[in-house]
């Protein structure tokens, strides 16, 4: 390199001395070493045009549940390709190398534990900070939590409503399978969104509009109909976010695949977020089919506070579902309790508790979860 | 470069001379040529050694016939990692999140969108110019348009007899299955390539040679016997290529997995890349089995146009198939338009039309596609 | 930076003004910004935090059984994601995108060649040399050859004990499959090792201690038992290791998946590292069983020498596999030759040849192999 060449030199004429030389090669070769590759920041940036990021997620669990089993899982393992190509392109490639979670899937999370699983898959064109256009395989632009990333979870399981009713599976145990299956959330097609009305350094309201397959992930749509997606979420002071969302299709459900019905859902979230605390709540409700439907719906309220400042968090959860308002006794009701340790900004340490009471059939389903995530 | 600036400092103190700053500059700039990497351009360089590119192709399908389901789909999602070692070694790992395209796929590009695919992965080793060595899955050296990548295609599909000879399945409405499925016109082997006679800037002639185990792409081979392939590619001037190849296999086809078959192709193909315009066409034939074999054939024209240079390209193709050359009234013929617009270098948005004509019994099966593409 | 190093120590000199030198450490800081990136070695480096390698393997197979056919193969490719966070933290994603190596595998290394599959997601917390704790999928700390790298692997072939006994399988043709299929010798869970007694550079002895599933990688654990697994390895002198290793599970087997079984290992194996010799061996026992046990070992010895010093090597191993000690004339010997070429430190050529003879009657099952590796 020429920095040595620079000190040989430098030697050679006498400018500086051999030790002085030697000294600074040696810093300098440990230095080169360690820091040689940009010296920035998070999530780090491989290229001037392309950010790769990812993260893996290992589970310890314990079930109260006889019958189910107490291992260890690799829950999640995902690379994150995010290009920012311009300042009116990005380019995103999820991908998750655990965990084919279709609709039969038969792991926790609701898939089997077998093969990479590509989960997003999208190009935005943003012309305009009111109007950009995101094409491809994305989020469904419903409910407050099923936008919160998987990595950003404060508690190691989502709640009861949101997996059953956005295209997500949680405890297939009790059942609660969206009609589609799972679908990580999100959906084929292509998203309008924008924000309006600025107020200083935020604006005041967000809208989003989808139209979708309807069909999930990872496969071409299995019937003509298209499903309609809108989200509004207003900020009326900076901390606080209050969101609306409308979704309705027409689609082939895993519980029946010959014919197409109705599914409708509509939510109602608010998000605060404070210095050490964070509260937050949603409401949602789905109706399958046209007639004889089956209404479901249920809500969370979800506490956070930092025991210690960026180290050591506690979170509580209650957490209701009701899988069919029009039969008497099918509320579940989850007690939540987390706690999350920080070792630095890219690893945490989650140990979850989740005590689960049936209205009408008690089951001893308690689960233990601890949860070892390192991110970058 | 700051070690550019502390040499001209030094030369202009005194410290060194000017010859040896000199020296040391060009050191310097030899280093800095090798190790500089993602500054410049695209695709962008990850590092002195590997090249990562890759690209996602988001499509919306309407088709004409009934019960072909219009929709979302996404057509492509790769991850190509390229590596330049050394003057001698090159490296390819191009994957795709998209698409398991087997030979019994569903989806219309042939293969259920299911699981990532491995497409290429192979090692270049290449002492001379006129000799280069190159082993693993890789392109089959057949067809001008089985060699253009997909990313660099006018139309959004390909012509029906590359789809339906060249290990790469079409329209399946159509049944142009090649008789050992879609392999995404890939198999496995080694090939033997170089250029040779130089005039000016390019060479005459490029010519390859492979031994292929002829069985497609993710598989061990089925039978003990070897493909053999060849192709000639002469470069009169240099805006126009033409090309012939010739294969000559002895396989397990799709349609009968337990005997093998002979399967041999011919092909002939041209190239003129002006400055707006380019034109091309190739004519293929194929013939499955040894005796009572079946032969079909087929070609295509193609005109493309850049209305506007760099940024707005209109594309014609009058694109012939005849399925069995034997029989009469087989033929199909498409009159495929296209209308290409580039927002940018990674970026382009395609229109396709395809009008289908069936020579005998006309099915209402004309196509319309739009993709958007981004390529970094 | 020994740039701003110099700089300093040049004013201090007196050899350029402070104002000079901050206008060269502003360019230098910026340039270094965007520049700055592995100029080194490899494996190559893609930022601060990841180290980004992998290797593909391109094989030529020629049995000489009949009914097993000969052909081209991609063996492995593999990316490799391993992250250094800080001086406590590492993280590994080890992808092949070649062989999903289920039990049911038919390859020749034990899978169907088809899809991606997940070898390695761990996460590393090492707070002191003789305590670090690694959790999430990962090699199993047993044997030797296990431990040894595939791309490092001196014969083309694992030996048949360690095929058979550590989560591998090796020619299935011989039924050497092990109890619970080919897992790449990884499995799920948590394990706490750490270097003891540190004389010079080295540490007189390394410990490894697993808690692990015992079902293989990319699935839950079928039961609720763990296994136990412990490993240490004594370094007398620099140049030899010393190791010893014992495995006691409780796990549901391929072959009879509804009952859990006792899987007991045990090893003992040395490895001594000169010049141009390397010299290694290892015996292993396997029980299968509580009652009725079913035992079988092997052992094999290794020897390697570089006629041409890091360019071409020489290797002979005599392997010895008793697939059942109860029974007479089980014992199965393998001669294996291999020669090594090495074009640099990341490109080589590997032939095998293993001339194997069964005890009772002898099938004419030799082997030759042809492979090509680049690794960066």
């Amino acid at each position: 390199q020429s920095g040595n060449d620079v000190l040989n030199l430098l030697t050679r004429k006498g400018t500086i001395t051999k030790e002085e030389a030697d000294s600074l090669r040696k810093v300098y070769t440990d230095e080169q070493r360690r820091n040689d590759n940009r010296l920035d920041s998070f999530p780090l940036r491989l290229a001037r045009n392309l950010d790769l990021s990812g993260y893996t997620q290992v589970n310890y669990l314990n079930f109260q549940q006889s019958g189910k089993i107490n291992g260890f899982q690799i829950k999640r393992a995902r690379l994150d390709f995010q290009g920012h190509f311009s300042s009116k392109f990005d380019y995103r490639l999820l991908i998750d190398f655990v965990g084919n979670s279709g609709a039969n899937g038969s792991a926790p999370t609701g898939g089997a534990l077998v093969s990479p699983l590509l989960l997003d898959a999208y190009i935005t064109y943003k012309p305009f900070t009111w109007l950009n256009v995101k094409a491809g395989q994305q989020l469904v632009q419903f409910s407050l939590e099923n936008l919160t990333a998987d990595r950003n979870l404060e508690l190691v399981e989502r709640s009861q409503v949101v997996n059953a009713l956005v295209a997500r599976k949680g405890d297939s145990g009790n059942g609660l399978v969206d009609s589609i299956g799972n679908q990580n959330g999100r959906d084929l097609g292509v998203q309008v969104n924008g924000s309006l009305f600025p107020i200083g350094d935020r604006h005041f309201v967000d809208y989003y509009i989808q139209i979708l397959n309807g069909a999930g992930i990872d496969v071409s749509d299995n019937n003509n109909a298209k499903d309609v997606d809108a989200r509004l979420v207003f900020h009326p002071i900076k901390a606080l976010s209050i969101g609306g969302s409308y979704y309705n299709g027409y689609d082939r459900f895993t519980s029946s695949t010959t014919k197409d019905q109705g599914r409708i859902r509509w939510g109602a979230d608010a998000d605060l977020e404070l210095d050490r605390w964070n509260l937050k709540g949603e409401w949602l409700r789905g109706q399958e089919g046209y007639k004889n439907v089956t209404l479901h719906d249920g809500y969370y309220a979800q506490a956070g506070y930092f025991l210690i400042k960026h180290t050591l968090q506690a979170v509580a959860r209650y957490d209701v579902y009701d899988a069919n308002v029009d039969k008497a006794n099918l509320t579940t009701t989850y007690y939540d309790f987390g706690l999350n340790y920080f070792f630095n900004v890219w690893t945490k340490f989650q140990l979850y508790y989740s005590a689960r009471a049936e209205q009408n059939a008690h089951v001893a389903n308690n689960l233990f979860e601890a949860q070892f995530q390192l991110a970058f």
